[in-house]
């Protein structure tokens, strides 16, 4: 990456998770691009976003919109949207790297591990895209609430990607916002956090807590 | 469970985490019957297994006489002879809690999640022994030589079942060998975990380290 900071695209910027990634990489400066349903969305919740001034504003528009305005296209949407926003953003990412944090999460019974046909619902992204599309998946794990408080969040962000070089530029985005992130292996293997998801809500419920995430042990901290 | 300890038998109880499981529940003074292809390799084994005179001494059979013996089954088998090794001991084990440790590697490839269709190693095993069988999953990402060494090892153990008493009941056995046990949800979730011993081979490989784990975050330790 070079030194002048990659433009970012959330798209589903609004959500749960894409907002708390929003503000966390807003506030580290990067240029941040919400996009939403419909640009006037975008927009407003760009406006409500916290971030000092001498950094770059952070602009909302359509996820089409924003989808073509990013270096860096992250995916921050419901499962049961996933598909047809990936394919509405398809002809603006050609290239691009892509960032899915989709969990396939089928209600009512999210706690419930329930995969896609592709075992993946990144890996059903890759397929969407097509080879021109660089797919990275990450970012499952994390309690969406705690990004926004900002700093010492106790979990790790699996990082999963068939190219290398394409996972170290997201590792690189994720300790820019204060996360461990590791090198997880192929985009197949992103069926593991995906699949982490729906047991860490169920640990939630069985414990009585609202964040529970997980640790890589065994390795050295970097 | 009462206070007199059951018996716990190991399935391919002379392979690496059945070995270590084995010289565990052993040490903690547990009734253990090792399982093997053959009756001599399972007697042999256990003989070699290092026990306090005032414990009970284990023993070794084959799979099926070993099936026949336990309170609590293990499995503890590569993912290819799975199959045919739960087919042989289905008549030993009726109404008998199966712990269920198969992760479904597949070499060469071991670090690359390569799910079978049922989605999870213990959904198979389930569907396999038919309703008559209890099977919990666990112990999926314990690196087996660290469980050798007995204490200390900073790995949580993630416990599947459909039957929360069931997972309760093997929880206590994780925690009678100095593990951290929890409550993961349904066997269906087994899944995460399966999936998850093959990113852990990839990380041990990309991180230079011979035993990488999981903890759980964001819950009281117990």
């Amino acid at each position: 990456m070079s030194t002048a900071k990659p433009t970012l695209s959330i798209i589903g910027g609004t959500g749960a998770l894409g907002s708390g990634l929003a503000q966390s990489f807003a506030t580290a400066g990067f240029p941040v691009v919400i996009g939403s349903r419909t640009a006037e969305k975008g927009a407003e919740f760009a406006q409500n976003l916290s971030v000092s001034p001498d950094l770059p504003r952070p602009t909302g528009t359509s996820n089409e919109a924003a989808a073509e305005a990013g270096d860096i296209v992250f995916i921050t949407v419901p499962f049961a949207t996933q598909a047809a926003i990936v394919e509405a953003i398809r002809p603006h990412v050609e290239g691009k790297l892509i960032v899915d944090t989709t969990v396939p999460l089928v209600p009512p019974k999210v706690a419930r591990v329930q995969l896609p046909p592709e075992d993946s619902a990144a890996v059903a992204t890759q397929k969407r895209l097509g080879p021109g599309a660089r797919v990275v998946a990450g970012f499952h794990n994390v309690a969406a609430h705690k990004l926004k408080v900002g700093a010492g969040i106790d979990c790790d962000v699996l990082i999963f990607g068939d190219d290398p070089k394409d996972r170290e530029i997201v590792i690189g985005l994720a300790k820019a916002i204060g996360l461990r992130a590791l090198h997880a292996g192929p985009l197949a293997n992103s069926t593991a956090a995906e699949a982490l998801t729906s047991v860490l809500i169920g640990i939630n419920r069985a414990y009585k807590v609202d964040g529970a995430g997980i640790r890589i042990t065994g390795i050295a901290e970097s």
